[in-house]
């Protein structure tokens, strides 16, 4: 099993990667962390991601106050089985069920966020930067290797020709049917979830590339609609 | 469509029902809900069920400071496919993630809830009042007839003689090709989730009817754990 590379460890995250040098530095909060709360010193390993698909088993050579040095041992790449999966989260009423749906997602391997204002939004404003920590924090967890990204869009129309699938509990096709049918997603899909009141048919009607489907038959809360989707996505996606 | 029955309704909760007479009492902080923030009055049809199965659309015909009298108008009995599962939780470090794993399981279809205190769990206590009343609300607020149930197991050897399935990331078989070979749960199943740190050894060989699985080749926290297996019980389950 691939995954016992890393089992039952501490994964870091750091973008200041050398592949020539076989060096990574780590600097700020992640390199305080290491050295002040988990006691890493001099010579210990530790495994490090880029965000970029691979993992680093390292040793720290050099450790100053909040930086560190560490030096690759062994690196593995693995696979974004979820690269064409963009989750469309409209901004909903209480933003603690849409960070734990985000948390969630994360987990389960979904990478691609993007954040609408649906029509039956309220007013309030994205934080897409503290929701960036939550996606790091969550993929660290996770120890998965891709960065997760997010970012706003004021207009769902934005993606009108785009693949675009809706789900909502009136639509007849059921997705876990749809998604029976597909050995994996070799097209870029977005999948629009509605906010509290659902999408208006304005907005449905203005997508091009438009497939409506039903993702439980029973009433789901918009975060546990979003989570029920990542976790079907990722155990029946082959 | 069956569930059309119930479209963009609230369900009210009351297992004060005299199916002889057709009348259903509601009180306390039910029925002051009902009255003074949904403001509803004599002559409107609400929907109400007692947990048992079945909901029913009702006429209020009486109405006190804080009591109603509904008649039963219609009537309709839901099958709970999900009897035979048990959730047997840990209490964990986190009791709001505990809770929102409480609240999504309820919302896809899970009924019984055993609470119990893992070697490696922490010395709080369970809350089983306030636990209940996130298990009705979620009942309700998905539109479900089964009132789930949640007890409390100080040690899980109390479950030795039971059908088992414990889950760990180390175990080889994947719960999703358990499943696939199953049509139904035929016999009562109790699924173990292990605490932050897993189950000790002791803990699971005290097991005799002992079914190891994997849920995802992913590390998941306690409560995704709990929450995918939620998931993918409701989807894969026919």
């Amino acid at each position: 099993m691939e995954r016992d590379f890393l089992s039952n460890v501490e994964l870091y995250f750091s973008e200041n990667i050398s592949e020539k040098s076989g060096k990574i530095y780590i600097t700020g909060n992640e390199a305080r962390h290491i050295i002040r709360v988990m006691r890493h010193d001099e010579g210990d390993e530790i495994f490090i991601t880029a965000g970029k698909g691979k993992i680093y088993r390292t040793k720290i050579t050099g450790l100053g106050k909040d930086e560190i040095v560490s030096e690759i041992i062994e690196e593995k790449e693995y696979e974004n089985n979820l690269e064409n999966v963009s989750l469309c989260i409209p901004i909903l009423k209480n933003f603690d069920r849409l960070e734990f749906a985000l948390e969630k997602s994360v987990e389960l391997g979904i990478t691609n966020f993007i954040i609408y204002r649906a029509k039956r939004s309220g007013p309030k404003n994205p934080k897409l930067e503290r929701w960036q920590k939550i996606l790091t924090a969550a993929m660290k967890q996770s120890l998965r290797s891709y960065l997760p990204k997010i970012s706003f869009v004021e207009d769902i129309s934005e993606l009108k020709d785009e693949n675009i699938i809706v789900f909502d509990q009136k639509y007849e096709e059921a997705f876990t049917s749809w998604i029976a049918r597909r050995n994996t997603l070799t097209e870029k899909t977005f999948f629009v979830f509605g906010p509290e009141g659902g999408l208006t048919e304005e907005e449905i009607t203005g997508f091009s590339n438009l497939t409506t489907l039903k993702l439980t038959s029973n009433r789901l809360r918009s975060e546990t609609a979003i989570i029920t989707f990542s976790v079907a996505i990722s155990l029946l996606q082959r």
